[in-house]
């Protein structure tokens, strides 16, 4: 891990992602958890016993480091360590307000690039060939993100913050779109949050890649474990478009996932459309209202979930155990 | 009717559902009004002659009979009484708090279930062959579905409601996502009301299943009167994306399809792009601003409508004639 | 221009559109801005000296005149002028409270149609074979279009108004959905404002019509200048699905594409997906946290953008001059 990660889990929190039989495909960043009390105060007014984490304030420059990687089945992957790349890439956390600093190395045979959604940046971080913002074979490149909290602007009316649940993506590999980097796996979430949103115990990336999730021929198994508050970003890409349902458990379609209150008047939701490109995330506790057991994610259009579009939420109860749930199965 | 429907009627109201040449092919139940207007008393603000009827307090429990069969056609579908499955099936209706439980007896030769979306139901009501939730032939099973209103959790954060325009269908015929039973028709309508949602006067259920409406090969018309608060609940099924259009009316993009006030962002659209699984309803006044006429409803995919998926909707004068239409057209 | 135009002029406003390459395929009305800063005033609350424009109130009645006409590439248009066709047509403002009658002659060869999206006309103003409301080739018609603000029903419920990114096209070239008038480009951008929502500097509408962008074969280029409030209107038409995407900036996933203020619950978005006869708006600040330079907007379904559905928002520095990009590229 570097350095700036371990900066950033001083102010947000994640708890160890426990993966199943998939988790060489999940990326997250596992967090230090050390100060996130002390950095991520929950509001004075929710009970002290049980309050939840809270982003703490942005503001920072951060710096990481990134590589782009050919895997072992002919795949592509960012990582944050050489030889560590994954598929989705790793779970990249800013607060708004923050600076990343993303020192980028390509070890590949062909130029690679890195374009993020969501987040600012200028021409020469746009990773398009286009605006001379790819990486050569063997290059180093510094790409700078920026992000901002919401405010007023100078004609007085309201400027969106840089909040959401973001991905970013090669640009160049293949095509100038990146068809063929993307396709092998060249992708990763990206979240930003504001000061104040509610930080997750656990957290789940899901890529719907053309015909699969993370790159997989089946969808992987999450295991989780009841009550925890977890966190799925959801992202798709490639050429079809899919439609994401969860088992026993529901989000809010809005920026959040999470409902502000009496007067959102936000769909709640447990099967979306989604195309490339899209991504959302949300906050579930794990089993509410419907307890521990194997719950099935998966593709709505049937003959994706029926080629293998589909996993497991495994909600385990606190001894570990799923109920119902045959590991071999 | 059973017994179960009878209650519910009590508290929330549907008046006769007038239907066109596609009687067959809707399947909400007919609901008593007798007592609607004591159960659902409109609120104090609302002017007392014209006021809208509003869904009462939930919370209780219910139970009811279902029945999946095999109809003469090779379609299946759910019914309510034996010999009268519909496609779509039934519609149900629950409010916050209710507890359902639905005696499920499956007439066919292979085995069936019983699956929704949006409400709270354990493993062992998935309707999964995983969760060994599914009924095999000449079987009957009791599936119970839960929901509850929004409130705080105990840290502090709020939990949303049930409500919502969900469905329910077959999750095992043909493939374990029940692809085949979904395509034969096992599919059909779950509203969740919240306490104080305004109630319809007429109710029509439109299922795009893949290039079907309501599985026939052209699309239904409903009959409506002028000015009636008529419910419109869209599902999608099966392999392909649609938009849903309707002519002269609109709806807002958020859960009830209404707008709260003047500070609801909620986007005001007569089209809607929706995938498998993908569910959601609106209110309109029939020919609000417009007036009576034929009104054509299609997926907007122009190959889509060419090939049958549109139907009309017919909004009547209060003297039952629709000015323009020829109903031998 | 049209008188009509011009009267709108007074109360809405539209700076020259400054479009690159592809200058003949958008159709924007290019309004006088004389008497906007009076008739539009910005709210007391915000600062003078950058206020931005807003829209005055509706409740004019308006007339226009429109053509339908076969160009010489074998595409049909709509045109405000004879022999003055564009694709996709002109932009169509109005204001909720306004009613706009539009003489519309068919100089065409065959019969063609003006179906609207989202605001009020009755079955002899629906566009459609049907309701006898098509024009036949030579022919002449009045079709009207009303639109209405909120407000509250009789019956204490609050009525959307008319307030949107809509769109109209034809209903009858083709098929009765107006399949090949629609490919043909027969369609066009119609913005309906609310009194006091924020007005553009320029205007860009883009359209996604099966595999093209306003009917081109590569996406058109349009330029605009840095820190402008430039307004994006995306249509889908034909038989795809498609998702928007536009490199350095996001926009707010509800009605304006605007946020209201901290408490919108509205999701952030820059990439969206979308299907036929969808259509939503949205106001950039042109460059804003990212600067000038060439910035892609494409369909982000691979296959599409490498296809052409890709083109350029140049955003120019006040010199004219848009870095890095060469205009020869």
């Amino acid at each position: 891990m570097t350095e700036t990660h371990a900066d950033i889990a001083r102010r947000s929190f994640s708890r160890r992602l426990l993966a199943g039989s998939a988790a060489a495909a999940i990326g997250p960043a596992v967090l230090s958890t050390a100060t996130a009390a002390t950095a991520a105060p929950a509001t004075a007014a929710a009970p002290t016993a049980a309050a939840v984490r809270r982003a703490g304030p942005g503001g920072e420059v951060r710096h990481m480091k990134l590589y782009a990687e050919k895997l072992a089945d002919g795949q592509m992957g960012y990582g944050l360590q050489k030889g560590k790349a994954t598929v989705p890439g790793p779970l990249i956390e800013l607060i708004e307000g923050d600076t990343l600093h993303i020192e980028f190395e390509n070890t590949m045979d062909v130029a690679v690039s890195l374009h993020p959604h969501g987040v600012d940046y200028d021409r020469a971080n746009d990773g398009t060939k286009m605006n001379d913002s790819v990486v050569e074979p063997g290059g180093t490149r510094t790409y700078t993100w920026r992000t901002h909290a919401p405010g007023k602007r100078k004609d007085g009316t309201y400027r969106p913050g840089s909040a959401g649940y973001w991905h970013y993506h090669d640009h160049v590999v293949g095509t100038e779109h990146g068809t063929g980097g993307i396709r092998a796996g060249l992708c990763g979430p990206l979240v930003v949050r504001r000061e104040g949103d509610i930080l997750p115990d656990e957290q789940i990336t899901i890529v719907f890649n053309d015909m699969m999730i993370n790159n997989l021929p089946k969808g992987p198994d999450f295991k989780v474990t009841v009550d925890d508050r977890v966190e799925i970003v959801m992202i798709t890409h490639g050429e079809y478009y899919h439609t994401f349902h969860v088992h026993g458990h529901r989000w809010a379609d809005n920026r959040t996932g999470l409902l502000a209150g009496p007067d959102d008047p936000s769909q709640v939701i447990d099967n979306k459309i989604t195309g490339p490109a899209d991504s959302f995330g949300f906050q579930i506790i794990a089993g509410e209202g419907v307890g521990a057991g194997a719950w099935m994610y998966h593709c709505h259009v049937q003959s994706h979930s029926d080629m293998g579009m589909a996993g497991l939420l495994l909600v385990a109860k606190p001894d570990g155990t799923v109920p119902g749930h045959d590991p071999h199965h």
